[in-house]
């Protein structure tokens, strides 16, 4: 009997006169998903919550299953269900759940799943609906990626660091044991709409928060972005990203160059099949440093301690001016985020650092700043240099908090 | 100031004289991944072991975690460890994990992927071996999947189900709540090895488990597999696949054909873009009977429940002569898989129909057999015609069991 032969692209097996022994499978997946402002998300005149999700051509979803930050839902929870009512959906629900950095848990992650299970979900046609910070959509977006292996999903941030970083890119996840994030798949959202009127209910260390991320994109590759922090993120900070011209409109070019570099970096890199990405600069120490300190840290904090203490090491090997260094930490301490922590002390670094290679497949591939808007890996750092840039960071603060 | 324009392929954004307002990602991930025969997988002189999962150029992993399956420990544990002293790593170490359908949860995940962190695996480099059955390979490919968001495996699987559906796909996943496969993705080994000599000591139904799986290529797509199960497959499954010429030949066609069936219907739908899959078939109803009746059923006598009764349907639907539907029932009785069983009511059937519409988007997209070797999908299934199918063999079972 004649073994049939591959017949379809994409398949290819082992030649010979038996039956094949061996077949190898190449494909690929296809992944699209739109990331855009969307002033006004809740006001049901823009439709953009009820259509959210849908094909440009084709009729908004008829059932809506939302989930909604437990906090989000105490202030919008009202404009919420009127947008949903005048939406059109023949029926929605909302499933609020509370969410914060002890909560990214896979426990969390079932509860969507169960008013996934409730509500009935059909499999491809009704998108989730994700509204909340960062710590919400990544627990909605693994609960969505799990979910009959994969259901689609919007988001709707309302955090500045969803805003310009959970909210655009590919990454969900949640904690596991000692490991941040150290559960987690690769599963955008269909669309994400971002709308910074959510801003003018945050706190100001939560702006604080999402300010390190927009910080880092400064930092490794827009000296621009760098410039318009420098000059207006005080500003920014204090005004909740909420001002009249000309602010707002560098208000919105600060959220666009951010958001737009995240983009650059991430699209072609989606899967991080490259393990050396500049995205990665304040993610090399901040991970245990986070969960070690937990409470204590938001994520955009342990960010910029990271931050602080690589822009000392790459002063101290000369790929920052002592000037370009100050700067950098002048406009850290501006936005009031933090330069130094006490948990910085060379085991715990050590350890992070040790953690971070395994993730990067045994090489440090650590990005490193050059001058203010460039970066460089490095595979080389010691353990020595690292605990000199902590001290002499912990020593220039005992000098401010004497002043 | 400027704002940067698109520079990469895959990146666009709205035009307009401020920044972007707007940016679409397109891109694609590419899967690769190998399916081989490897008879003595575990005999040292292979090497099959040591090099699972290295590049054909490249040297054998340097350190090596396996998960083996408890009762697969239990009779190959030497071997396993003798070719691991053997294979040259610097360093291995051996999970051992129990595995059975009640055992399909996330805490089994949380089980390999706690061996994982002891391990301190690196997050490319050191592909996971998984030696077990079709429950232990979904489960550890699931831990795979979600830990530091994709880790390498390989598969060995050791029993039928295992190397003809488990082992070659790419779907992982685990039962949650009243959900069969509720939370899982799609990864793919990066390679299997296929040894039939593991079937020596898998006991006689589990062997008929994975007969059902090859029965349901052939009902759908192999009419010369049919042929080949008609003839030979009591005798396939008396000798549990080992047996001397011609017999041999033929155990090896019968696997071969079943592993390329099922490769020709994934390869090019690897993430279930297209609903209508032929390989569905058997598992419309199933999921949910083999849950309801758990640990009654194995999973391939669920999925041949639910082919009894689809055969029944085809048959009154004149899609199969009576003489074909005999042909087929005779087939899976002289392979001692139930056609029939007490769960098989009205209510259930309506129920499991329910839950696979959701899981289909919203249509049956019921694969039905169009004689032997052929299907056709139907989206018109009535209660009614289910119920009275489900009577039918009901009726013929108690006969049978009178005479």
């Amino acid at each position: 009997m004649p073994f049939p032969p591959p017949t379809v692209h994409g398949l290819t097996t082992t030649e010979g006169p038996g039956p094949a022994r061996s077949w190898t499978v190449s494909t690929a997946k296809p992944v699209r998903y739109r990331v855009r402002f969307a002033p006004g998300v809740l006001d049901p005149r823009t439709r953009a919550l009820a259509r959210a999700g849908a094909p440009a051509d084709g009729p908004a979803p008829a059932r809506r299953l939302l989930v909604v930050e437990e906090r989000v839902d105490l202030l919008y929870g009202d404009a919420i269900r009127a947008s949903c009512e005048a939406g059109g959906h023949g029926e929605y629900a909302i499933h609020v759940l509370p969410a914060h950095e002890r909560l990214k848990t896979m426990e969390s992650v079932y509860s969507v799943v169960g008013a996934m299970d409730r509500f009935g979900l059909d499999r491809r046609r009704e998108p989730v609906v994700a509204v909340g910070g960062g710590v919400l959509l990544d627990v909605v977006g693994l609960a969505c990626s799990l979910y009959r292996r994969s259901t689609p999903y919007v988001r709707v941030p309302t955090t500045l660091i969803g805003l310009v970083d959970a909210g655009v890119g590919a990454k969900t996840g949640v904690n596991f044991g000692a490991g941040k994030n150290r559960l987690g798949t690769y599963h955008p959202a269909v669309e994400t709409l971002l709308d910074p009127g959510f801003l003018a209910t945050l706190d100001r260390r939560h702006i604080g928060n999402g300010l390190a991320e927009i910080l880092k994109i400064a930092l490794i590759k827009d000296r621009d972005l760098f410039d318009l922090l420098a000059g207006s993120g005080r500003r920014l900070l204090d005004a909740r990203f909420q001002a009249d011209e000309p602010l707002r409109t560098t208000a919105h070019h600060v959220l666009a160059r951010a958001v737009h570099g995240m983009l650059e970096e991430l699209h072609d890199n989606l899967w991080e099949h490259r393990l050396e990405r500049v995205v990665d600069y304040g993610h090399s120490f901040s991970p245990t440093l986070e969960m070690r300190a937990l409470p204590a840290l938001l994520h955009g904090e342990a960010v910029n301690l990271d931050m602080a203490l690589t822009t000392v090491i790459a002063r101290n090997r000369a790929l920052m001016t002592d000037r370009q260094s100050e700067r950098v930490l002048a406009a850290m301490r501006a936005l009031r985020l933090p330069v130094h922590h006490p948990l910085m002390e060379p085991e715990l670094l050590r350890d992070a650092l040790a953690d971070t290679v395994r993730h990067r497949d045994g090489m440090q591939r650590l990005p490193l700043p050059v001058g203010i808007g460039d970066a460089v890996f490095v595979n080389d750092l010691t353990d020595r240099e690292i605990a000199l840039a902590a001290e002499e960071l912990a020593r220039a603060e005992e000098v401010r908090s004497d002043a």
